[in-house]
């Protein structure tokens, strides 16, 4: 095993950053050596900031990012900023540049070419060139809907359908998961939200799909389609950072589809809401494969998204220090896990 | 895309290799360049042995091993002749001594250091010299209890406990297996058998255990426990290859445990028999992690072992080529997948 502890900088410090902060202290053979933000919290302590007790560990004086990215300073860069590609990519390069593996929680990055193939190539190659890995995980992008419906398929001889259902509460996410959902505002101007496009929804269906055919040999033969419906609501709803009145919307119902040679074969539903409960509803993860044999995996309730997300990242550290150079999927990587041992084990000569 | 296809030889025409052979017959990329067998076999058609019409197919002359096994002629061998490390060892070895990959469907090739530290790490050596891969794998050892597991303990901070229980029916299954778990003999017997050490019932705890331990970094402390206990039918069961009487024995509830630091942190449950149906069972796949968070997992029914263990081993071929050299199990590997296009395009470069 080597002496070092594995180095590990974390890049955002909101509910991701500070999830992944708590869970890495936990953890042995592995230390923070450094946690990047902006503005106004630079120079502050990284423990201040995230509201946790430090105990025994060294402060962390978090800083800009070019100040605390410094050629080979750490293992890992773990960057929790962004949703999307094209916002992470200038990130990722400067990363990569320092010669520093990335783990990215950016949703568009559990399978970037599915989007971005011109940006995903330049990825690559840079992380290529600097003999480093790039890898985008969490839960969903990254395990649920797709890493897990994969390995099923692993049991099958062959596979004529693929569902994958996610049916989760949205109630302890904050104001931007909210505003992103559409949740608490009135159905006419969800509908305009989704016409006008400000209406996100899930992120992660075109990934997703994407990465299913490429693993299993499906050419995809039409664009990807997305729907965005809205739940109304008929009882009263409310969270910390939300509420619902009975005729108003809990959240988004958004649908994913992919064919093949003009056929559905890959069907995703994500209804995310407040409180489904209140109206009877339960949570769960669903997945039905139709082929030889077919399969009907459930999951109930779910598992949840923001600690899910966080545990994967950090789970993935092994493996993305052990990983060939270049840009990765969870498709290329050996199963993730967790890590009740010391991180360190995990590492391959 | 490599031109040649990727060449394949199956060891062993038994219900397993049967099924090989007709899954690879079916997929894009890939061709039966030998088959292997003993005795009055050798020397006959592999489709006729098998009973399968070989429509266009280029017959194949089943051969003695040493006959068909000559250095580099195959990509892989997939071997499906035994159960036991002992018993594969010397087949094994023949195999990476031309330089040929091998899969094994043997149930502790699933995990060999569990139960077989001198021979998994004398395998190791030689497929290194050699420069080829060995992979154990299958439906179970190899994917329900063991990867499965191991992959949902990838969204989990922590992990306190794992449960993991396949109930399912050995209907389909032949002679042997009927044999192996005491199918239709007296209590008396199957306890008398159970004392001698004569009645297998399901091998791969020991495997599936040391593999979860080994993944996510549990030391276990004590050695696996393992117990055997008649299921008594009281109605009349019966299979084409089974007959069982009220009150006599219609199948092994298998059942273990390992333990670290003295307490009981995975338990395995795996009864099988004949037909549970027939008295109001259900069968199934099922996974509980205490943990954060908790997850539940069910497949209804279960996966069935046959299909599933077929489809693993001819799925894992790719991930076999690509892997650097060594004994591999399927921790170490990319998540098997169902290959729906041309199985080359899995190949890296």
């Amino acid at each position: 095993m080597r002496k070092a502890k594995i180095k590990v900088i974390v890049w955002g410090l909101g509910a991701m950053g500070k999830g992944i902060v708590e869970m890495l202290n936990a953890k042995e053979g592995v230390e923070i050596v450094g946690a990047v933000v902006r503005g106004p919290k630079i120079g502050k302590s990284m423990y201040e900031l995230i509201g946790i007790d430090r105990g025994h560990k060294k402060d962390i004086i978090a800083g800009s990012f070019n100040d605390v990215i410094k050629e080979k300073v750490a293992d890992v860069v773990i960057l929790c900023t962004d949703s999307f590609v094209k916002d992470s990519f200038e990130k990722i390069k400067y990363v990569l540049e320092k010669k520093i593996n990335v783990i990215s929680t950016a949703e568009e990055m559990a399978y970037p070419k599915a989007q971005e193939k011109e940006l995903s190539d330049k990825i690559d190659k840079i992380a290529k060139e600097n003999n480093v890995t790039v890898l985008g995980t969490g839960i969903n992008p990254g395990l649920i809907m797709d890493l897990l419906v994969t390995t099923l398929t692993g049991a099958c001889m062959d596979v004529e359908k693929i569902r994958a259902e996610r049916v989760n509460n949205l109630a302890p996410f904050g104001p931007a998961v909210m505003k992103g959902q559409g949740v608490g505002i009135s159905v006419d101007e969800f509908n305009n939200r989704v016409k006008e496009g400000t209406l996100a929804g899930h992120v992660g269906f075109p990934e997703s799909i994407t990465m299913i055919a490429d693993a299993i040999g499906w050419n995809l033969s039409d664009p990807i389609k997305l729907e965005r419906a809205p739940i109304i609501s008929s009882v009263y709803r409310k969270t910390p950072y939300a509420e619902v009145q009975p005729g108003y919307v809990a959240g988004c119902n958004m649908k994913g589809y992919g064919y093949v040679d003009g056929e559905l074969k890959i069907e995703m539903l994500h209804p995310q809401q407040i409180e489904p409960h209140l109206e009877g509803g339960t949570t769960g993860d669903y997945i039905t494969i139709e082929g030889t044999p077919n399969i009907n995996m459930s999951i109930t309730p779910e598992i949840p998204g923001g600690i899910g997300t966080i545990a994967m990242t950090v789970n993935m550290i092994p493996h993305v220090i052990n990983s060939r150079p270049g840009l990765k999927t969870m498709i290329d990587l050996p199963v993730p896990r967790a890590i009740m041992g010391d991180m360190r084990d995990l590492l391959e000569d």
